[in-house]
């Protein structure tokens, strides 16, 4: 079955959802694809005024935080708030699009998400393995982000990290990887 | 250990939770309290402008819609989003106070969220076994049901369910009830 996988840099459950992506994908057989958009750029576009974390109430956003670091624990992986915050993915994600080379995404995610790494700095992205023609062929892929950035409105994706199984079930939030597993093993849930 | 549960009986995500509440916490033990809240005041007092469902842009109402009967068949249980809502619960709390009785609560969750009845009607509420005292001494509930709601507020709730274990660690959400049953078996995450 096929399963693609919505996500920006910039966004921390995507983080964590990239750390388990891959061995989900495994472990079901699934044909998993790693769509990168521009999230800032799609929530202009939806009419989310910022991101959900800044955008909540005191309590809900102290709430945020510690969750973040749960789901870390819950998952074992290292994770530390970024001291700049909203981040800038422009780079890396057209980079990515230069390359599509997933263990290089798996990179700039950690930096971004686990080790506080200014990724929308060139040095930094050279550092995690981007090949110099991926930095200097970035330019040429601003079209492919837009492109991207709209294909995920147009298949209703509101947020990162999204999932979409054989393109019919659309699920929100690394909280939910449960649910698009017992999807790809079979289950049919409201589509 | 204990586990508080603060509930509202105008929220469909504190339906889904108080559907497994009782067996998880008699799996591990817990002692659990129920505590009611009434929803829309806790909102207005932190600055949560709507409920959250209609509060978020299109994309994100049809995903809540389709999360909820995703999540009622996920744990195999009716589920029939209300032809009123918001709906209105302030006699359902009061006599829930009155009574403290977890299977009246039980009923009118399930009347509410599985069947569209109106748990505002005393009418509705007698036939799901709501005593008459327990509805003629609903109004001297009244201060009890904003105390609770203030001493939710204090204790950061900022939605329901809330689930507290040991006055210790706050869990938002029913899809955080593996992480509640982890911690009440003993993990113990960031607090």
């Amino acid at each position: 079955m096929k399963l693609d996988f919505w996500f920006d840099f910039s966004s921390p459950y995507a983080y964590l959802a990239s750390t388990q992506v891959d061995a989900l994908a495994a472990r079901t057989g699934a044909e998993l694809r790693w769509h990168p958009m521009l999230l800032g750029a799609l929530f202009r576009e939806i009419g989310q005024v910022d991101a959900p974390i800044l955008a909540a109430n005191p309590a809900k956003q102290t709430w945020y935080y510690r969750d973040l670091e749960r789901w870390a624990a819950w998952w074992a992986v290292p994770f530390r708030f970024p001291t700049r915050f909203p981040i800038r993915t422009v780079l890396p994600l057209r980079a990515f699009l230069a390359t599509g080379d997933v263990g290089f995404a798996h990179r700039v995610f950690e930096a971004a998400w686990g080790h506080d790494r200014d990724v929308s700095d060139p040095a930094v992205l050279r550092d995690l393995g981007a090949p110099d023609d991926a930095l200097l062929r970035a330019a040429e892929q601003k079209q492919a982000l837009i492109d991207s950035t709209a294909a995920a409105i147009a298949r209703g994706v509101f947020g990162t990290p999204t999932f979409v199984v054989e393109d019919r079930w659309l699920f929100w939030g690394q909280d939910r990887l449960d649910m698009v597993e017992r999807c790809l093993n079979g289950w049919e849930p409201p589509a």
